[in-house]
């Protein structure tokens, strides 16, 4: 018998340099199938990824996929390279969506090593990536960084010299582009079911977005397996009855779009997502949880070249077995409120009144 | 900071208007995805949604989304505006089934109030309520109607006229319409896997479907979800384990597929839905209940202008944790017997001996 | 009231003849949601059903549904008349796979019954099956042989001749078909992420594919009902309770299916399957195991008419609840380990160097 090295253990904090430049493997190929399964999973009800005849009124071919299903497809080819021996996604910065994406299309990813910081206990490292997916004919759909905790293979084994990228708190609004011919010209409420426009919302404004989706173990495991992203900690609850919390952990991907499909009432008019600003999980969340979401305009920006629509910046807060309407946030102390599992900032396409 | 009041909460008794005209939002194009994701959930094994060759052999262009399907799809775009404050569904009426869906179609629906009643305790009311799912060409998909017990929202506000809609317990069979184009002069039993056509039913008859099928959080909520019904009560545990069962409740149409998907065995050449003249939804199911299910034919009707056609007015009736050999039914007071969670009076249409 | 005798109660073993050929009912056209519901559900990483680009460079058309799951939905197929009362599938041989199936096919399976066995306690039978799955052309998708324990409707029943099919231990390389168009002279390892080729294997390597897979009962049930096996034993808690096990016992294949979904860290390159040589489940899974997998390489084979390609031929031996680092196989008596699960030797296709 001879035991096999054939099996990739993922890589440890060691494997990565600045620099370095990574084709992930495994195109995928997108599909009907999946944005059915997407929205059975998270129960999203945005107008555009619904239905065909509104994409067209709005100047698009067809419907698009929804851009979180972009993100977690091209965030799953990044997986087996980079974060299969993560303990923990710390945060995203910087993501902008390209062109929309639409079944039949095929995507591939790639990554670039833009940061390296091994910790003080040094038994992990932070490493900073620029991840972009592409489609089939190589436009970009989705550009993003995220910084993840890696451990190292070896405590011992020298540090990398520290280097942090420089990333923006947010895009500026001037960076926003809409993409693939949409045009909110035809925008018709009728369609979405919310009258508010850009219009109607005012920077500070708070919206508690109701209502609660509980997760099941089922439901997050078919979500994270359909995107490959095969991040051991979502699957093997033989290994994690031994873990950290003693449970497989959703992955924070799921929680954004339940939080997303949560904002739907409230921000029904938030057509797309056109930047992801940050993000961070701030607590891990397990099937049992219910998670609830509430948003807060940071921000609102013109879009000179765009006719008929404005960008909001939106923060998008996800709890879990709390309800939202009194807005949990930060504790005393600064720190995130416990029952918070998510803080993510990103810019939205909404129409302007004509 | 400013809260919000962009999020609907959902209309309560006092909103509804008698001849009140409601377009809903959210056309939906459907694809074999959610035909895929139907079969996975409910173990549908009729052959005219599974197989092109089928339908094609019967006249139709490729195989048609399952009469259901397109029901609880119509159904869901009516949820936020009729039923987010529904205490339940109390029964559906004068249902008809129009032109045969395909993916790629997409459905809207459109719904009238026929009538109201608020009730004697003064904190609820009934809404009588007539929708309309059409495809993107305007054609009737599926034409219904139910009646709803919904919250007032100030118990003190005053009443409406009752006015209670003129329902037929029954659509005669010369209403019946078999429409795009079905035509079953080719039909092949072995297609079907059953030799039973319309001629070897008779009036009176009852079938035990058999088997039984175990219903968990995970498939009655994607099922949901995939229908973009956002009902409260089947989703967030959070609310619901204080709520009046202490558990999530399943979408009772979740619980009529599954009651259809099970009667394939003993009426797979019931081929497909003409009509559905009532159903109630007699007591809740639970994640964790199996359900059981046995038919009785009510009465058979010729179809003059359709070729080697006839319907079977058929009962169907679904239990909890019961199995339906002895026909679980009512009890020794009239009521429906407590394992009884569904009773569904339709027509169907079955082929005849040429 | 007519109690009626329309249902099935399936096959049992008197109901078999030596020579019995057998029409399968529902031919069921398969589509990319059947395929997004397949990666969903097992987490499936293999680049040929994922990536129509891929596919193209490889000669084919689009990217092929994933081998297993053609095996799966022919087996579908068989179920209702094979194996309704069946209380275990004994094992698979000579099974070998045909052209490749796309979305938009439609499959159909015809049986032969080849094998009769009665048993000494004459309650129950072997029966041996072939089953062939053909496309909407009548070609070849899937062609094996497998038998089952079937109850006897009444063990005074007389007993048939006992013949026991000659089945051959591993199909010979020379049979090996590759079918489709398929070559591998563009193969680019960047796509699979799997730098190891044919060569690079050698007889009587192990591979421990180190991941784990938790199942839950929501994701066995939905793949068996996608393939719409009508098994009982999956889906009938009510009834399982008090069965053998308590419990509602996992569908045999989609244990298959999970180990080669884990065997694609190890084995990524191994591109399809090209004939299953044996296959048993030595134990039954059930919902909350977490299975894990190992390979064995069994021997190797050249594909003189294929360029670039070669086969190996492979054991694939799946556990629960135990790691498969120290490649869990037969306990001291010479019978499996109890934590084995699945025994499955099959021949892949694998890209040989230039």
């Amino acid at each position: 018998m001879t035991a096999s090295t054939k099996t990739s253990a993922g890589n440890f904090f060691e494997d990565f340099q600045l620099g370095q430049e990574i084709r992930h493997a495994i195109p995928r190929t997108v599909t009907t199938g999946d944005v059915a399964l997407y929205t059975g999973l998270t129960g999203n009800r945005f107008a555009l990824p619904s239905s065909d005849g509104f994409a067209r009124e709005l100047g698009l071919p067809q419907a698009p996929l929804d851009d979180l299903l972009v993100f977690h497809l091209v965030f799953g080819r990044t997986v087996p390279d980079i974060s299969l021996n993560a303990i923990a996604n710390l945060g995203y910065a910087q993501g902008q969506f390209g062109l929309p994406v639409y079944p039949g299309d095929t995507l591939a990813a790639t990554s670039r090593i833009i940061g390296l910081k091994e910790n003080s206990n040094r038994q992990t490292g932070v490493v900073y990536v620029r991840s972009i997916g592409r489609n089939q004919r190589g436009a970009m759909v989705v550009d993003y960084v995220r910084w993840v905790l890696v451990r190292k293979r070896d405590p011992q084994s020298a540090a990398p010299t520290t280097v942090i990228p420089d990333l923006v708190a947010s895009l500026p609004a001037t960076a926003l582009e809409v993409s693939g011919g949409l045009d909110l010209t035809r925008f018709d409420p009728a369609v979405t079911g919310s009258a508010h426009r850009w219009e109607d919302y005012e920077a500070g404004e708070r919206i508690d977005h109701v209502d609660g989706m509980t997760i099941e173990e089922s439901c997050h495991m078919t979500a994270t397996r359909l995107y490959q992203n095969n991040a051991r900690v979502h699957f093997n609850q033989h290994a994690e009855k031994d873990g950290r919390f003693g449970r497989r952990i959703v992955y924070g991907g799921h929680i954004i779009s339940l939080a997303r499909a949560l904002s739907a009432n409230g921000l029904g008019n938030a057509l797309k997502l056109l930047a992801i600003n940050g993000g961070r999980h701030t607590n891990p969340s397990f099937a049992g949880d219910t998670i609830f979401a509430w948003s807060e305009v940071l921000a609102k920006a013109e879009l000179p070249g765009v006719a008929n629509a404005g960008a909001l910046r939106l923060r998008l807060v996800a709890t879990k077995n709390q309800p939202a309407a009194n807005f949990p946030d930060k504790a005393a102390d600064g720190n995130p409120d416990p029952a918070v599992v998510l803080d993510f900032d990103y810019w939205a396409l909404l129409p302007r009144r004509g």
